[in-house]
């Protein structure tokens, strides 16, 4: 099945934000914000995009599969590095410019870097914070759930400056 | 203090990612997107925006302060409504490019369409959604917490076509 024929029209607020039909807001450069929770846990495992192709394959297999920004391809995650997301639920927010996944994660991460999750650092604020320029952040997670040089290799790093 | 004081420079990909320095990557609209979680439960209560001050603002009081892409302001949540949401934690993701807010929500909703997270609608996947065209949701979240007519009364709806 096209995406076009899963998707409805955006033809008014109300049934948007009130109605049943599933009508994606897709930006400029025709995509959309997701974010990844683990179901069990309720951890935020990552934040990412889909286009049209890759919500409606989402919607498809169960697994996610995401847009690659860096790579301009979809993005079957785990197809590299085993670490496939089966999806529990998909939810889509008010005004339907947001999709909300809740996953497990086989092989239990979901980083590039190797971390669990890609959220492995906080940023100190209020009275921790005051005067430090720049702010330090602190190492929430110190363990890393798998070597990313094993599992990827010489893949470029897809983190851009 | 300024915003630029309390970020660091983005220098290299290994700093970025393995480093503790504050070095937030916001795009050609000068935004970062911003994930809100429910500190006590993990539910996903929205998806939002933050500009250079908005990040600086919220470090500083310790309230999410966000950038408002629909009025073009700063947008201290709760100004309006109440609903001031309390920071437990913020995390930065593993490239910097995104952030995640833990809060207690005073009151208990975020959502202006009157419901305790905006993502009240599940969306139906694999052998559910086989057929569907469009696609439709599931109300997961059939009760509001607040009246938006009452709290917000005749200002404008925040949710674009």
């Amino acid at each position: 099945m096209e995406p076009k024929d899963i998707f409805a029209e955006r033809i008014s607020v109300e049934e948007v934000e009130e109605g049943d039909q599933l009508a994606p807001k897709f930006d400029s450069e025709g995509l959309i914000p997701v974010v990844t929770t683990d179901y069990k846990t309720g951890e935020l495992l990552m934040h990412a995009y889909m286009n049209q192709d890759a919500l409606a394959k989402t919607i498809e297999i169960g697994e996610a599969v995401y847009w690659s920004r860096s790579r301009q391809c979809l993005w079957h995650k785990g197809a590299t590095s085993g670490l496939v997301q089966k999806i529990h639920e998909i939810r889509v927010d008010d005004d339907q410019d947001c999709i909300w996944l809740r996953v497990d994660v086989m092989g239990g991460a979901s980083c590039h870097v190797g971390y669990r999750s890609c959220f492995y650092r906080s940023i100190p604020f209020s009275e921790e914070a005051e005067g430090k320029s720049p702010i330090t952040l602190n190492f929430e997670d110190m363990e890393k759930v798998f070597d990313p040089k094993k599992v990827y290799g010489d893949a470029p790093n897809p983190t851009r400056l």
